[in-house]
């Protein structure tokens, strides 16, 4: 076994054993990075596609995408899973993914705002799709009853943040001050496009919130301001390179999904060369 | 003018010095870098695409692809522009060109093996063009002749290499070693992929022979083998951090354009993963 594969499997054990306990076995057995002979790429945050990013896409034509990017972590959402699929459903999705060499490692983001019903529906839903994460937006007033939902049934949830115009969870530390208090697998998926629009540097915000840090949303965004909005990775005002930097020093473990909210009719090239610059900053920065 | 812009503008100014003279006053107004604040990437080498790309696609379509990656120069093809063009119809190329914010910075790779009256063609064509460089695929013993056209021209004369099917240029040490002694215009267009397949480290190439080295076709391959075949930039054999730390060193002063062999029917998506790792490299490193 040569330095860079052992390295990689390090990686993946450590993702697993921290985050990924009870995904289904194919996930140890797909190789999470490409066939890069440079053993300079960090293994310990993976890049994933959002499932958004596809919300104008069946789920051959979003995987036919990832194929062309080679990313190989989906995280899943309801217009390509719905909350209803059945077990036979659920083990046709998984198939078709791993055919691609394509992994769903989390489902979400999953509004549940209306009733609990929704919350109950959410985590069973995830314990049939066989993942340890949801991605969701609920009301402040649940995050307890949730929090016994993520002890009952061991799985994590992360709290998505959705900028200045979101009234529950505009930043990072609107939603870390909530779930801080709370069970340890109280966290949250971090939009570091959306909270740089509302004006917070998100490379500081990941060395503050990230032991309850999930997942992330990877993206840039023109101005960080209100009227900012998704760009390719590279063409933005949010520093990747110093990102990248901090999501080492403090050890990030889980996925960086790709949330590609330009050219939304045909996201492909966008979201290569999102894929392509990230990949190119952990090459040269490792 | 902010630290950013005039870094852009010293740039370009050495640039222009350096091998781009007599270009069309436009080229000064274009900047050549996406609107990154970073303030970190390195302009003395810009990211251009090779007109090869496009083999399958006519001006509009690729310019509409350039847009899309925010690549803002072309290596001009004959298909794009015979060689017979008028200078209307080379006006009106120039024009479109910049209706995307796209500057043609040389012609080729042009054949001209057959006889000296293709060599004769080719000045007169880059002459009307206005470029100042040429890249060719010349005989060995028209070198003499076409040193002297380099003189009475001021027009810089790039030899392509084109790996170890390639009977006259196989490498870059094949192309050096025949114009070393000739005028200082003669030198090669480094296809770093090529020189890959041949069995030579393209970054010990760029130490050894950039005083020659005019243009560069940026590219990865799957293996250092003649079975090699282009891949996206990051996914391929060749270390690019490597490589750009090495131009870095070098100074190297000329275009790095993208000439991507894959998928010809629909290269998008890989030259905008590659635009886009090289952007990262570029960054992360700078």
């Amino acid at each position: 076994m040569d330095t860079r594969r052992k390295f990689i499997q390090q990686g993946l054990l450590a993702v697993t054993a921290a985050t990924l306990a009870g995904v289904p076995n194919s996930f140890a057995l797909a190789d999470p990075q490409r066939g890069h002979k440079q053993g300079k790429r960090d293994d310990r945050f993976n890049l994933g596609v959002a499932g958004y990013s596809f919300v104008k896409f069946g789920l051959d034509e979003s995987l036919a995408m990832m194929k062309r990017m080679d990313v190989r972590y989906l995280c899943i959402k309801d217009f390509h899973l719905p909350l209803k699929s059945t077990a036979a459903e659920i083990a046709a999705f998984h198939e078709k993914l791993a055919q691609s060499n394509v992994k769903g490692y989390a489902v979400g983001p999953i509004y549940m705002t209306k009733s609990k019903e929704e919350i109950d529906n959410a985590f069973e839903y995830a314990k049939r799709v066989g993942v340890k994460l949801i991605v969701g937006i609920p009301n402040k007033e649940d995050l307890g009853y949730i929090a016994d939902k993520t002890k009952t049934y061991d799985i994590r949830y992360a709290i998505h943040n959705h900028g200045p115009e979101d009234k529950l969870y505009p930043n990072a530390t609107s939603i870390y001050e909530l779930v801080k208090g709370l069970d340890e697998r109280m966290g949250l998926c971090f939009d570091m496009g959306h909270n740089m629009r509302d004006g917070r540097d998100p490379v500081a915000d990941i060395k503050r919130y990230h032991t309850r840090i999930f997942d992330i949303h990877l993206k840039n965004v023109t101005s960080a301001t209100k009227e900012g909005s998704t760009c390719e990775l590279g063409r933005g005002v949010i520093d990747i390179p110093a990102f990248v930097k901090m999501l080492r020093k403090v050890g990030y473990g889980g996925m960086c999904s790709l949330e590609f909210e330009k050219d939304m009719n045909d996201p492909l090239a966008g979201l290569a060369e999102s894929a392509g610059y990230f990949r190119g900053v952990l090459d040269a920065s490792a």
